[in-house]
């Protein structure tokens, strides 16, 4: 299987050229588009977002990931091996929580360069390709690299801050769930909001936060949109207040 | 086949899981993402789209129905055979005009239950593993239930409402066209809308009704924007005017 | 391999239900949704993209393109092979762009027409259909015509217009980059962009235009939006200032 995990959006012409290219280099793999509109060219968000949305994929799959402003530019292309999928994307930190986190990893800068490279899609000419072949056989696309040699951002093991604002107006962080007790709370645009574990415990019209399904803390309102109630944003941050 | 029917949006990140879980559980089984935005937490509207935007599947289809407020609480999940097609989801009303106006009907209680089950996100985790084994194999995941223990909100047969506002700002209606004669006239926001067949037919600028490519009332505007000119929304009633 | 380019949108039912239809009568061919979210009813514009974005697509395929306001009235249906691909869709100048540059060009007016046909939604009834038989076995679908018979609208060349603005703020053009040489400059809402090969290269926060991976000129601004600070939309205008 490949996945996609891109800030193209789901309209527009880059993810149907991306399947097109998959759908012609790898013929009869399937391809899911698993996150289509990471925030737009927000490298940080995306890196803590992928190890969370990349843990239910099966073992084998290979993600082609793009957040990538530095296109056409110095920046190298990668392949990461990591417990067992594929990352294929810039090296800009993109795939660095991912490297961080994993018990195994190796790491390939991506030698091979196709035919006709466009300046600003690595994501169709580059990136797709190779992940085709690593879907298809599997064999490493370049050199080597140390995983110390990669780009890795001096950015925290989590983050305090929205990461994505999904379409029900939920607030998604960078903060894995497993960091923080029940007892905990959350202030954010000068509310706080205490843990319920679903949607239907929670009293409507308060924010408040909870474990999500791929394991970081989300914030939401029952029955509203957080995103409304809170103006909550991408890049928002919040302060975790433990009880005494 | 296996036809997604929700409100998560064609962004985020949750068609990519369900779309992955399904890859997973019934590899090779085509997934078409039918309507992937019906209006978040929606019940109603939703249960009168899902027997006219899922009669034109193919027999033997299965459908991953999710509009599901209450996931985590106490609400059962179903599986429901009408027809000839499968419908999968939460027993909260969602697939309660299908089961009205199915010939054939049988529903089961969905006993399964996965290893890891999110306390969100049940379309990942429950329903798209119960789709699966019923693509694959056709066997039924729970106990038979009759059709009258299900949830059966006390809804009318048609719906004098705008249930979805498609891209081009046309509202849809949980009214269907054949109850309405070609001379009926529909009265919303203050304008009148006659019985036009197509956009071609109408006249540029003025709100009309048709018969849409569903067997839905839709309302429009030739040339323009039924939710500018109207400000319609999801949930605007109208009236319905005989000709004397 | 079948490539949809459409004005339905991401979002609705509109996608789902002719991925539906494909997967029904052309079980097997892959899919790919190639433009989603062509501007609605602007058949202009989409005639300037259907070139650019469908070249990279493999020899063989078979494009269904629907942007198609007069749905239902006189106008023709048509199967065009440019080149060494299928185009089918409405004879409304969406496909003569296409049909002008193509070195070969064979056109068909579609006399098939299915058991059922509704007045709205050809896309589904008519043109996937016959898309779905091409692509299975590459049977012309009805009587040759002469492509100078076809709808040829009266269109420049090039088109000095935005005609699509993508998610990231960038305005594509109906230029091709090939007409331009790169010490051109472009004035747009009183702004003069200058070229730079690549988003690195450009000054942030200056508009600035590039050749795009399909070979139209784009303008775009570096780490900002150029629909927000231009006010770019579809249909706007631009001027080319040469160098003396």
């Amino acid at each position: 299987m490949i996945a996609t995990f891109t800030d193209f959006g789901p309209a527009g012409p880059y993810l149907g050229q991306v399947r097109a290219a998959l759908c012609r280099e790898a013929p009869g793999i399937p391809v899911v588009d698993l996150f289509p509109d990471l925030p737009a060219f927000n490298v940080r968000a995306a890196a803590y977002l992928l190890p969370a949305y990349s843990r239910y994929l099966p073992s084998g799959c290979v993600c082609l990931c793009v957040v990538d402003p530095g296109v056409g530019g110095e920046r190298d292309a990668l392949a990461v091996a990591a417990d067992g999928r594929w990352y294929v994307g810039p090296d800009n930190g993109l795939l660095s929580l991912v490297v961080r986190r994993a018990s195994r990893v190796s790491a390939y800068s991506i030698s091979w360069r196709p035919e006709l490279l466009s300046d600003t899609f690595h994501g169709r000419d580059l990136f797709a390709p190779v992940c085709a072949r690593l879907a298809c056989n599997g064999t490493a696309p370049g050199e080597p690299v140390a995983p110390a040699e990669l780009v890795m951002p001096d950015w925290p093991d989590d983050l305090h801050e929205v990461v994505y604002m999904d379409g029900y107006g939920n607030a998604i962080t960078g903060l894995r769930a497993k960091s923080l007790p029940s007892t905990a709370r959350l202030q954010i645009a000068g509310r706080v909001c205490a843990y319920h574990r679903t949607f239907e415990e929670a009293p409507p019209g308060t924010p408040f936060w909870y474990a999500n399904a791929n394991g970081l803390v989300e914030i939401a309102v029952a029955g509203d949109s957080a995103s409304a109630a809170l103006n909550a944003v991408v890049g928002q941050r919040f302060d975790v207040m433990h009880s005494s």
